[in-house]
């Protein structure tokens, strides 16, 4: 029954990737803790990197400057 | 002064039914709490199939069995 | 497969109240949508008054001006 | 280390807008309660105007009654 | 820098569970999507039975039954 | 009508720092971007620093070490 929510910058992950992110936290929550995969749910959101900030700036300066 | 979060699959909910959950969320909350329906904020969050997992993978996949 | 989330103030709401509130997010999903209630997810968060603000100050200094 | 989520209407927030709610945030944090900004992370999410209700009905409805 | 939100029930996770929790996302996203781990952010959020609600009723009831 | 979420770890925020963070978001978001306070809601959230990870480990191990 658990439910993660797992944001990250949009960058360009494939369906692949995102499929393995999910694959991976349900079986980290079924292993940790015994949940039932059955039931967990993962949500994944890509933000756009001028709409996160970190360090005060957006993403957007930061890969600018990388 | 409640919020509430609805997060779905992006599967084509139209304008009307989003309003329709709005306004349903909100009566429910005066309803059963009493709360103020002036300042509840309902905040819907339509999520690309690729992005939602349950039961360890993605509802892209489970659409493409069903 | 929704997943809701609902912030409501701590302010006394009963365990009968919040079944009330999981029911009813729960039926309004289905009614509107066609979602099915297995998989339907209500996450209540009671918040302490010190910790919301509305308008610019928090509920607790609302509430005794009331 | 503090997360930050803030959820605004998709109504035309410009990116240098956006680099502005970052820094402030993230300088308020530091002010208020010593927050490294090195590690403070800000997400601004745009939600469109179907999908934000207040006071039971949708900010499309409220804007086109303004 | 990804920010990841896990919410359980609040049914006895020990200190220890959390960090296996908070290490296993962490590396996922640096194996998975190349993450540095340095800025991986994970915050997990117990909820009590009352509040969690799956299938129209509360996640109390459901362990009365079980 | 923005929703501001605030995660930070519980360790110890006063009721008036939370005030000064409440006002300062609020401000702020009227400044940038002409946002009518009266119904900028702010919610914030302490978290147990055993639930808050940051580069694969807890904030309670990473406070044993400083």
């Amino acid at each position: 029954m658990p439910y993660v929510n797992i944001k990250i910058t949009r960058e360009g992950a494939t369906g692949e990737q995102k499929a393995q992110l999910i694959k991976g936290v349900t079986d980290l929550l079924e292993q940790v803790l015994g949940k039932n995969p059955k039931t967990t749910v993962v949500v994944i959101e890509e933000v756009d990197t001028d709409n996160w900030g970190i360090a005060g700036e957006s993403v957007t300066l930061l890969r600018q400057r990388e």
